[in-house]
């Protein structure tokens, strides 16, 4: 007999590498467990079925277990929990719950892939009806049931994470007014509060409401109102809850086994996504992986890793050598009009890791602005102080964010520097870009930042200003200046400071900026080279500190 | 006094390097001639504003002298000429066609920024009315106004070139039946045959006619109407033409300065863009550079070049060493609905440079199949034989080109493999990308070929395949090879192909092929694995092979 290969979990890592092994083994017996009854499914278009975005049922489901049987010989049964690994025996007992009955499958090379569960913390009340989670097919139906049943005119929105900012706006889709209530400061942990409060902006003007730096104490229901008790203090009535406070691997099976587990809790794998048992391999949202970028461990729950993964833990199950080299958590997120796309760290991150950053903030068009249909993005470009890599990004904007975080996702991936954004080669023409690319201009003020040639504040710096000490200089036109400015602030229009130099004095720490950036270097250079040598643009200018600060 | 810098050209590479110069050195005497009437302008909006898309005349110019003198304290100078350089002297003649004198104007370093003039062979009747060429804007309005004002029913676009496409493109818009005429059997250069053939196929579905491998051989007028003489044999009618032939560098003023040509008939320049004379630079369609690919000297008249090259002109002639490392000829257009872009090398080019490659056709989906509106585009990749380095790429398809080949062409400047492809962490939601983004799937296909654990073969090599000796096998349903397939095949779907092996003889080659190649992929892999050694996958499928063939 060929190798026998066991799977636990049919979805995005299970099914995944069971494709692959037979692929690469032809004679190989490949048995597929999944608990629930659904394989292959598109967990991550159910926010979309809910919003009936995507209509019909059957798209949710990419292969069925009988066309995965026909096409890739698998032997797969679902509704089939294995409870238990025997790994000295090389076993597991599995629950057929079909037919309630427990049995044993002996196999060579077991494969986890059993994913992780949306956290639901022990609060009063949490299992009142109208209060769900969202992982799975079931899961779906039920909300969407519920929606299209009770027609609510409320929700709550607990945790503001992707799922959970995908939930809102797929129920605010539906005409449900939406109240998102999130502990931290900011919506989608992996940006940074400033670029954050781009999408708490949009989502207000979408009539979305929030409650952050806010948790919820308990739930309480009368007559089909939940009541959400925050700890603030403040209370909530609404009509339905859906919880989005994150994900939590599923280890129970490995640990049941003696496997052993990382520093955050998940599976533990080395970069052939083995298993601390030399025949047990473990794929996607239960391992955690060395973070590409920081060096440290990560749970990054994310379908692209948890496929890839998939088929490389089926290659080296199959004798052939295959590494993951870790993963920097790109993502990326419809939220209404944007998009909100992060790769790398931010600066939580970067913090933590002691790693000395820079950062700046541009805002370029997404194309040319005289072909129609150009929109601005906001660009934060993290770097290295010393060498000026590329450490990590995130793009808020409306068109062409995807583009410009992969080119940015591939430029950290090749352990890129700022200095080689500059010359990146990106393809023009006036529908789809500039001459000089928002990922171009992005390694140029960076580039200008680390050669010294600009030297910039930022945001979170202007309130500290010892103003008995400096000037605030806003070189925008008159007409912007007057619209709303930063208080105290001179106006001085970069085309005329030339000739109004002596305004400025030369003995104060002059801060300058105007809306994006721009003007603001051109007045730096200009006076850099006037005999101002405390001089400080404001990077990503007023439009940043604004959205920022608001 | 400071540096005395004079530039020659005001557009893309001239402006460039005008405006950085100013912020690199705030003191330099910056003298900016340009021959025309209008500086900074957006040659590559003019097709567009021909077609109305983009409707403001004054969309076209990003920078008038007046602002230009305003920000950035450069004298710009109109209307004028530079008709000779003194190179000894360092000194360059001038004429001033408003007040038609000529005078001359000393310099410390020049700049050249001329461009490059459109091609216009000397061919019978070439300077008939209603005959034209694009590269600024008086010569966009001669255009637009005699569209506005003779309403012409049809037009000859002589060249499908990038600009000549674009002109077609918006011709028709306005509602003008257009002809193609292109010497070479397919459009736009870059691209090898088989992605042209998806480009004409769309063009013809908008009702423009081609006429390929076909020259004009002279041009006749009656009573408004200008007879097209092919060289072979036919005549077109029409009401006007557009010559789009392409461009030749502007190198009269260096060539007459005694500076060194390259092999291509451009400036040459080293990687500081410097010419033969150490205080003359010259940047954009002028010169020629380094392919970064092939090593090989190349033309590239694209703008993001121009640009950047002006840009690390002016910085080294401040003292600034900066480099331009070369350029893989990056490139987009939009044609209609579809979008093509290429970058790097093409088979033509990796051809003549001896360079051994292999190539793939995939089909990938734009975003998510279940996501609404995901739509395929074909991806043909070309890489190294022996590691896998990618060479080139050219894209033809809707949604998303633009972003494929942007995360491609910073690969290849990183240097990067197939291999390093299949590993990209692309941002995946169902909006965007797929948990396999397309780049990802190139990566895949092209390292199992490289990995030989699936051999293929090429759309052109059916022709020649010896039948007696082969089958030919489409794996694809019935109804699929019922609705078309190549000659002679036979049909085992792909799902019951492991009960009739027995219909596949072992003593034969077998050409294996699908719909786009991953259902041939799939029964390679299971004959490879049942004893069949003579068997080769169709890459790219029926779809790439029909395309091409057609
Ligand atoms: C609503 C939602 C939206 C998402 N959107 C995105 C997105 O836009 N982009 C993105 O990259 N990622 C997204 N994700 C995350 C992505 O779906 C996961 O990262 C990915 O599916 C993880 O793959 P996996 O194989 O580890 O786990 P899963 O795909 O969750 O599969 C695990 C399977 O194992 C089964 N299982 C568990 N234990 C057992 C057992 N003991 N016996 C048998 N079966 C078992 C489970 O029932 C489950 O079906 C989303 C997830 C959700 C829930
Ligand atoms: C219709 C059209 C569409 C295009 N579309 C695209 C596109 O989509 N993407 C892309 O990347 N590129 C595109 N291009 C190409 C791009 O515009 C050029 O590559 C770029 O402008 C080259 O910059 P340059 O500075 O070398 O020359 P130019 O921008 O052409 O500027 C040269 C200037 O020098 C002036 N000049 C020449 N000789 C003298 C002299 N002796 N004295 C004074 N002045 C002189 C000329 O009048 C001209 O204005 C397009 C070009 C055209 C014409
Ligand atoms: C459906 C599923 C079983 C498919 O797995 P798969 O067969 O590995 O994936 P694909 O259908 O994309 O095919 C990829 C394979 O085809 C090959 N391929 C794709 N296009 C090809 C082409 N044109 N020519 C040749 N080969 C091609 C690839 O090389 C790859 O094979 P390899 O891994 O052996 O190199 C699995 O991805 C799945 O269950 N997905 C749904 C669950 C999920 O991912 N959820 C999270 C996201 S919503
Ligand atoms: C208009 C033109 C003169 C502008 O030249 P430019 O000033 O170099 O270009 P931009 O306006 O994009 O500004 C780029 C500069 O601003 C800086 N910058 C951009 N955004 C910034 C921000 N938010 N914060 C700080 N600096 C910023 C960049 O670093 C760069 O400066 P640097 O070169 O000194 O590093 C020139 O590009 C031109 O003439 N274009 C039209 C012609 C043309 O290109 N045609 C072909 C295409 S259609």
């Amino acid at each position: 007999m060929g190798l026998k290969v066991v799977i636990v979990g049919g979805v995005a890592g299970g099914a995944s590498a069971a494709a692959r092994l037979r692929r690469i083994n032809e004679d190989a017996e490949i048995i597929l467990f999944e608990k629930g009854e659904y394989i292959s499914f598109a967990n991550c278009g159910l926010p979309y079925y809910i919003g009936e975005v995507i209509k019909e049922k059957d798209k949710l489901v990419v292969q069925t277990p009988e066309k995965m049987r026909e096409r890739f010989n698998i032997d797969v049964r679902v509704n089939s929990e294995v409870i238990k690994i025997d790994a000295a025996k090389k076993v597991v007992e599995v629950h057929d719950k079909a037919r309630n009955r427990t049995y044993s499958e002996g196999y060579d090379k077991l494969l986890l892939s059993p994913g992780a569960e949306p956290v639901k913390p022990p609060l009063p009340g949490i299992d009142l009806p109208g209060i769900f989670t969202l992982r799975n097919i079931p899961d779906t139906y039920r909300i969407k049931d519920f929606v299209d049943n009770t027609r609510p005119r409320r929700a709550v929105v607990v945790g503001a994470g992707f799922i959970g900012i995908e939930v809102a706006e797929n129920l605010a889709e539906r005409g449900v007014k939406v109240t998102v209530v999130e502990l931290a400061n900011h919506v989608i942990g992996p940006l940074d509060y400033d670029m954050a409060a781009i999408v708490h902006q949009h989502m207000k003007s979408k009539d979305v409401e929030f409650y952050l730096n806010d948790g919820v104490k308990e739930f309480s229901g009368i007559d089909n109102v939940i009541q959400v008790q925050l700890t603030s203090g403040r209370a909530i009535k609404t009509d339905m809850v859906v919880l989005g406070i994150g994900v939590r691997p599923e280890t129970r099976l490995a640990a049941g086994a003696g496997l052993k587990l990382g520093a955050r809790s998940g599976i533990a794998v080395d970069e052939h996504m083995r298993t601390s048992d030399p025949n047990i391999y473990a794929v996607g949202d239960a391992v955690e992986v060395r973070d590409f970028v920081s060096g440290e461990q990560a749970l990054i729950p994310l379908a692209g890793p948890a496929n890839k993964q998939g088929r490389i833990a089926a290659d080296n199950m199959c004798g052939m050598e295959e590494s993951f080299y870790g993963t920097q958590g790109t993502s990326i997120l419809k939220v209404f009009d944007i998009t909100v796309a992060t790769t790398g760290s931010n600066e939580k991150a970067l913090k933590r890791n002691g790693i000395d950053y820079e950062k700046s903030f541009t805002h370029s068009a997404s194309h040319a602005g005289y072909y129609p249909g150009a929109i601005p993005m906001s660009i934060k470009l993290l770097f290295a102080k010393n060498d000026g890599k590329v450490l990590g990004a995130q793009i808020v904007g409306y068109e062409g964010v995807d583009k410009r975080i992969d080119v940015l996702a591939t430029a950290i991936r090749a352990g890129m520097s700022v200095y080689d954004l500059e010359k990146l080669e990106l393809a023009y023409a006036p529908p789809y870009s500039s001459a000089k690319d928002p990922v171009n201009i992005a390694g140029f003020t960076a580039a200008n930042i680390l050669k010294k040639d600009c030297a910039i504040f930022h945001w979170d710096e202007v309130a500290s200003i010892d103003r008995t000490k400096s000037v605030l200089l806003d070189v925008r036109d008159a007409m912007e200046f007057k619209l709303g400015s930063i208080d105290g602030a001179i106006n001085i229009p970069i085309d005329t400071i030339r000739s109004r130099l002596n305004e400025i004095p030369l003995d104060r720490d002059v801060y300058i900026f105007c809306q994006v950036g721009l003007r603001g270097y051109l007045a730096y250079r200009i006076l850099a080279q006037k005999g101002y040598s405390r001089i400080y643009n404001l990077s990503g200018g007023y439009k940043t500190y604004q959205l920022a600060v608001q």
